[in-house]
Order: structure tokens, then C-alpha cells, then sequence
């Protein structure tokens, strides 16, 4: 069976790349005349968002547990995408209070959502106990700070304590929040004196421990770990006077195939198949085996496997093998896996809340841009776009790998060469991918930068006064904007004061 | 003589600091009850950007040629402080058509602006085109797209050619913009076909060269090798044919001393004066001696120097002494040094045109922020303030360091410790410095983050729902809110569509 993260709903027929039913250049096309700036724009396959949830709440709802699924909003705060989670049954985790007001604005339940979140000002704690959300506690003085304020208010506010289990996660150092040495959280040796205050102060109820391992994780083991230390301190805590527990928030997030295109090309690379196709074959041999073909990953099989069939050197039959996702590995872990991990410690009295981000929407996006240029300085050749660091920040914030290819057939006839893809921003960090083996694309060909849903538009910013862009959403045969591109109004009016 | 650069206008007075006459806790309070949220704000002092401007203005002006200062608009693009740039006399860079609408809308004199970048769309080159401004040409492409725009639009334009003059910088690799293999410019020895085609397209005119040898600049021999570069090349057109030749637009920002403390703490450490003390004083000597007492430079000697005086330890009179910026040297050259570089090149036919950004404005700002608590995780004690990476992302994004120090004496009486300064931000990204060595603050203790002048507010985000701080101006004895805050209208303004 082929892994449930590479049925995707971007693909490629004809050289096209198609989000869902939709050529991806016929919106590109149509925002030219519609939208200013038209592009880049963020591209959101609607029917790939909800699969993802359907992964997590099938996995979830075959244990005999209660459980509560929670899309992490820093991943991404589009309100459409909101909205979807809520239709779909989601609740949220926030980190701020402005994710607060933008929830309960969006008729979320206060009551299942979940302030997450280290450093808390005093009127985020406000909103989260006058609504009656859940209150995740990072440590004594967000303790001491929520008994205060509940005091001022009359309230009672239901919280967990966010427990460090001190796990060491092989994730880029920004990524690891759960381990000693981690601004977050607090030890579970260390959380007697939080216990008293609690159990001195009728305005805190304890319902739940969380934690937060860690982000972009692979290995489902240190959930399991995680889980069986939370899961002992639970039933200490609730046979030890703390009778309203009852969640587990088990936090940390799924890590994506980035580099799945990579998989496909090592499939291929290492199929018999290929291997006696590129003996046979002069212009096969000579680009695969060129030295300066650089990263492999790169190669867009696809689009080459056709050019083979059609010169008569493969069979469609054959090409259709090596195409497909069947056999295809990859090391990520799915929702099954991860809930599967777990879930043996899993008592009747316990609701488990899981808050993916990440793999929730990372698949389902890519950038969009234009190509403006191609240059060569030295050695390096450059592919300029309309994107860069202001929309997707992880290549030059994490030296995160996004895959990257055109999105229509190139006019240029120069053939293939070793790009980087850098963006229009004065700053060398602009770029999106480094080293990319790409077919030389003309001037107006349109770009797709993959898997940008999470940690992109949310973090993307006006550096150079460049405008954030449009987000458009694709359902089967329609698509939407759902945000507008900033425009100069938004760029000036906090100076008008 | 002290470096120019020590002179500046924050100063601790009485344990407070000041922001040139006024206490910066006494705007802090203030915006408490005027300003949501109240904190963090960024403080700028607009005597020291005055200051800045006229000594460029000053180096610039000892010379024979003529010269013009832009402010580069990236560094930052608060309207106030373009104002300000503009009642100085200073003309403007900019990267991107919204930075040169701003530009236009605050009535600079499009003829004296320079629209740079290597990625220009069509209607930004337009823009420029129509409003008669300088543009600097990237490279092949930027050329051809010019010269097809001044066709449509049946305009002509004046043209700088970009040169990378292939000067290795000794800067992090994301501010190194003018050596081989950087997306930036055009090789000298690869200009004969862009030549050519300006030659032949009466619409562009070429008037001069522009190159940017990167950020953070600390050796002013790269100016003068570069230059020397330029001009031999300028000389060599305007013999050849190209006779509107005018403009050398020298790029490349000064650095800052972002250590300048630090400086001062070597000073007071290699003083014979304090080396007596220190064997002399019990305390001081258990302070600095210690091996846990981690980065020194860190140390804040005024308020430790001023203790010795009152213990009757230290005279005024030495206490001054090693307080006074009397014989500091820093490293880092002062625009006097950048125009004594390379200025006997410079022949009577030329125009001058240098861009600094960082240089301007970056020692002219605080971040001030509130501190929310202190935690332990570890081995590791964090100081958590409402201010992080949204605001000031240079830590997490070049692992830039920012002095960083109380702004009012702290009520915590645990003493000094090593301190990691971290933000709210549910990310490990979101510090602000490491490894500080600080008096404990007390919860809602006022911290500054200084020299964020520049390359802070310009790459702020909305990351977790943040709303983008107020920016306030000091200037002398008042202080004038110039930029608001974000609010909760302008997060979900774009998504009503």
C-alpha cells in the first residue's frame, strides 16, 4: 500500500500541475486581471485538509478512549481553514490571545479550546478564564499569575500542567521545545510546589498534564515515552487528591514528507528498470550520470519517463511502475502510527487531546510564483521569482527543504541546469531552494513551491514593504480567495497616529 | 577622543534609563493606560538619528565632489523617521514598488530616488519609469524588461548598472551580497552584452554604476578596493561612448558596534584601577572571579562601580574615569573612515551617492519589554519578556547579539544569574540573547534589547497572532507615539473577502 501522505491532491497531468481538478496556471492567469499583486499567492487544496483530519480522527476514533482532536493555529490562522476545522469537527490550540479572540469570533466552544503558550500577559489569562477555555500552565509563575487573576475575576479556571519530559528529539535545535534546557515547560520532579499551590487555591481546578515534545518529530517512540511517564503521573495525581483529571494533551507534532519527491526519484534511481533504461539511452546516461547534476531529489522523473515513451525507449506499462507511489517507504510517521504508539496507556477516564499543526496543512499548499529571470554570476545559476523569504521563512530560518518545481511546460530551450531559486528580497537568506536540477524556465513560467501550509503565511512578514500575498482555496473543479494580498493601506495605516 | 559612536543617547541615570530626558519606565507606565498592548514598544531617539545623519553628512561634505545620502527604507520603514530623513536633506533607496509608493506619498523628490533590487516586477520598473527615478539594473533581464517597459510607455529612463565586484566579506553568509556566487549584480567582466544593449535602446540612459558589498561591514579597505573598482570602470565608459556617466552609488552598510558594551567592559577589565580594586573588595572580587559568572561583557560596571563608590571603596573620581568612553576603541569604522577610504578617487565629474541603512538608525532604538517571570529548567534560568523573535528576529536569524539590560533597578532580591532572554513565542527560535549575566527582574521589571534601529521592526511578524508593537519617538523631553500598534481588525482584515 502506498504511504497515505503521497496521495496528494497536486499533481501533474500533461505538465501541468493541477491542485485537485484546477490547472494551478489558470488561477495564476485569472489573479492577473482579478488580484494586485497576483502573485505569489498561497495555493490550498481543500480536499487535502480534510483527508489529513480524516487520517487523525479515524486513527483516533477506532481506540474505546474520548479524545479531542486540536488544530494548532500557529501553523497556520487562515480563517477559512478555521472554519473548515470547525465543520470538520476540530477544536483549537492558541498561543496567544489574539488566537483566543479569533476562535471564540469564529464560534469555537470556549470550552474545548486550549491557551497553550510560555509567556502569558495578564489579559490573555483574562480572556481564556472569563471564556472558561482550557489553560495549559508552563510553570509557577504562569501558575501564580492564573490564581491571581482568577481571584480578581471570581472565576474558576480549569487548567493542565505542561510537563517537561526531557526527551531529546534529532529535529533543528528551534524545533526542540520538550528537553532539559528548554524555555518550556516544567520538570516533573520539579512540579511539587506547583501541586501545593493548586491544591492551596479553589480557583485552579487541575484536569490534565501536557506536554510538548517537539516539533516536525519522526520517531513515534518518544511519544510512547512521553505518554507512559504522563500517564504514570496522572494516575498519581488523581489518586492523590486531584480527582477532575481527566485530559492528556499530548503535544508535538507530526513531522511531513518534505522531501517525498526525493523517495519518488530514489525509487526510480533504484528500480531495475531504470537502471537498464539508462544504459540504453545517451541523453538518459549523460544527465543522470553527469557530475554536475547535483541533487538528484531534484529530478522531475516524471517529465523525463514521458520523454522516454515517447522516443520509444519505454513502455507505457513501464513507465506507469516507476511513476506510481506503490512500494514507495518513507520514515514519516502517519496518524495511525502515532496514535497507535500510545494508546495501550490509554485508561477510560483519560481524554486524550492531540494538536497537530503541521500535518494537518503542510501538504496542503504550495506557493505559487513567477519567474522574473535567470542569471548566472560565477558558477551559480539563479532562478529570480516573485517569491521568497517574506512568504515561506524555513529554508533561510531552519535550512528547511521545500521541493520545487514549474507549474506549466518551459518555453526556454536551454534545458536543464543546477538552479538556486531566490526570491526578490535584498538579502542573500532569500532563497527557496539551493542546488535544484530544474528545467531552465522562461520569463512569466510559473513556480510551485511544495508543502508550504504550515509555518509559511503565518509567519511571513513586510519586509522590503512587500505585500503578503492572496490565499487562494481549491475544492474539486472551484477555487477561492479567501484572503486578499495586503495592499499599501495596510502598510501605512498604523502610522497614521 | 572617544568613538563617535559611544555618544549616544540612552543612558542609565540613577539605576533608570533614559532615552536622551526622559525615563523610559515613565513611557512604559504611561502607555499602559493609552496603548494596546502597552508592551514591548520600540524607543527610538531622534537626536541620535539626527546625530547620525550629519556625520555622514559632515564626512561627505569635507570633500570636493558632490555627494547625495539615501537612507536605505529596508533598514526602516516607520514614516516618522522618513520624515525626519527627508527634513535632513537625505534622498531614499528603495527595494520594492510599495517602499517607492511610500516614497512619492511622503514627497520626496523622485528624481534624487534610486529603485534597487534583483527581482523587479513589471509594474514596480513602471512605477520608477513614470516617476523619473534612478534604477539600478541587476542584471541581463532587469535590462531587457526596462528597456521593453520604456518602450511601452514611450518614457526614457535613467539606469545605474549593478557591478559585483567579487569582494569576499567577513559577515554572515545572509548579509554577503557582492562576492562571486551571490544572486546580487553583474560580474564586470560580463557587462560588454548589457553594454551593448544599452547602446542600442535610446530609452534607457546609462548614468552610472551601483554595487553593495554587503551588511555589517567592519573593514572600510573593501570601499576602497571597491571603488577603486568602480571607477576605473566609470572613467573607461565615459570615454567609450557612454557620456551622461555621472553617478558611483557606493552600497553597503557599516556596521554597528553591537558590542559596544562589551567595549566598555574590556576597558574597566583591563584597568590597572580596577585590578586593584577587585583584589581589594571581597564582592567584586567573588562577582568577576567567578567561573559561573559567564559572559562578562555582559556585566553592567555602572551600577557595580557606583556600589563600590558608596562602600566608600572607589573614589568619584576613578569611578569616572573607568565610566568615561575616554579611550575606547571599537572596531568598527565611522562614516568618516567609510568616506576617507575610498574619496581620492573620486574625480569632479562624479556624483557620490552612498545608501547606508543600519549605520542611520540602528543604534537609534530600544525594544522595551516587560518582563513576565523568571523560570528554571535544567541548568538553564530564562528571563521570559512579552517582547521576542516577532519583533526582533536578528538573534534567531543571523545569531546576531543585542545588549540587553533592566531599564529601572529590579525589586527581585535573588541577585545576578546566567539568563537566557527568551519571548512568548511557542517556538526555541524566539530568544533575544543568551547566556546574559543580569540581575534577577522582578515580574513586570521594564528590559531593553538596544541597537534595534534597524532590520527589527522592518522584518516584524504577526507569528501567532502577534500584534506588530507601537513605535514611539523621544526627542529631548517628549515622546510621541508615531506608529500604533497592530490591532485584532488588522489580523482578520485581509480574510473578509
Amino acid at each position: 500500500m502506498a504511504n497515505e501522505y503521497f496521495s496528494e491532491f497536486f499533481r501533474y497531468k500533461s505538465d501541468y500541475l493541477f491542485c485537485e481538478e484546477v490547472k494551478v496556471d489558470d488561477i495564476r492567469q485569472s489573479l492577473e486581471s482579478s488580484c494586485f499583486p497576483p502573485s505569489p499567492f498561497f495555493l490550498y487544496s481543500r480536499n487535502q485538509i480534510q483527508k489529513n483530519v480524516r487520517l487523525y480522527q479515524e486513527a483516533l476514533s477506532q481506540r474505546g478512549y474520548t479524545s479531542q482532536l486540536n488544530f494548532a493555529v500557529k501553523a497556520n490562522p487562515n480563517v477559512a481553514i478555521l472554519k473548515e476545522m470547525k465543520t470538520l469537527g476540530c477544536s483549537l490550540t492558541l498561543v496567544s490571545g489574539m488566537e483566543l479572540r479569533l476562535a471564540l469570533s469564529l464560534n469555537f466552544d470556549p470550552r474545548l479550546l486550549m491557551l497553550n503558550g510560555n509567556g502569558k500577559v495578564d489579559w490573555e489569562v483574562e480572556m481564556a478564564v472569563r471564556e472558561k477555555a482550557l489553560l495549559n500552565i508552563d510553570g509557577m509563575f504562569n501558575l501564580e499569575q492564573t490564581i491571581r487573576i482568577c481571584r480578581n475575576l471570581k472565576c474558576t479556571a480549569r487548567v493542565l500542567v505542561r510537563i517537561n519530559t526531557n526527551m531529546h528529539m534529532d529535529v533543528h535545535e528551534y524545533l526542540r521545545t520538550g528537553e532539559l534546557g528548554s524555555k518550556f515547560g516544567t520538570q516533573i520532579d520539579e512540579m511539587d510546589h506547583m501541586l501545593d499551590a493548586i491544591r492551596n487555591a479553589p480557583e485552579v481546578v487541575l484536569v490534565g498534564l501536557h506536554c510538548h515534545i517537539g516539533s516536525t518529530i519522526q520517531d513515534v517512540d518518544m511519544y510512547r515515552k512521553t505518554v507512559k511517564l504522563m500517564v504514570a503521573k496522572f494516575k498519581d495525581l488523581k489518586t492523590n487528591g486531584f480527582s477532575e483529571m481527566k485530559y492528556l494533551n499530548i503535544g508535538g507534532g507530526l513531522g511531513i514528507p518534505y522531501t517525498k519527491h526525493a523517495a519518488r526519484t530514489t525509487k526510480c534511481l533504484q528500480s531495475p528498470i531504470w537502471n537498464t533504461l539508462i544504459e540504453s539511452d545517451t541523453v538518459a546516461k549523460q544527465q543522470f550520470k553527469s557530475e554536475s547534476c547535483g541533487d538528484m531529489s531534484q529530478y522531475n522523473f516524471e517529465v523525463e519517463l514521458k520523454r522516454l515513451v515517447n522516443d520509444g525507449i519505454l513502455t507505457e506499462a513501464r513507465c506507469s511502475s516507476l511513476i506510481s507511489d506503490e512500494g514507495l517507504s518513507s520514515e514519516h510517521p502517519s496518524p495511525v502510527d502515532l496514535v497507535s504508539s500510545f494508546s495501550d496507556f490509554i485508561a477510560d477516564d483519560m481524554v486524550v487531546i492531540l494538536e497537530p499543526g503541521r500535518s494537518l496543512v503542510g501538504n496542503a499548499a504550495i506557493l505559487v510564483t513567477s519567474v522574473l529571470g535567470c542569471k548566472n554570476n560565477g558558477d551559480k545559476n539563479f532562478i529570480i521569482t516573485d517569491g521568497g523569504m517574506t512568504e515561506v521563512i524555513r529554508p533561510c530560518l531552519y535550512g528547511a527543504y521545500h521541493h520545487i518545481d514549474l507549474t506549466e511546460p518551459t518555453r526556454d530551450l536551454t534545458g536543464r541546469r543546477l538552479y538556486d531559486v531566490v526570491g526578490p528580497v535584498c538579502e542573500c537568506g532569500d532563497f527557496l531552494g539551493k542546488d535544484r536540477f530544474l528545467n531552465t524556465p522562461h520569463s512569466g513560467c510559473g513556480l510551485a513551491v511544495f508543502d508550504v501550509g504550515a509555518y509559511c503565511s503565518s509567519q511571513a512578514s513586510n519586509y522590503n514593504l512587500r505585500l503578503r500575498p492572496a490565499e487562494v482555496i481549491v475544492d474539486g473543479q472551484n477555487w477561492t480567495v479567501v484572503r486578499r494580498p495586503d495592499c499599501f493601506d495596510d502598510l501605512v495605516r498604523p502610522y497614521a497616529v
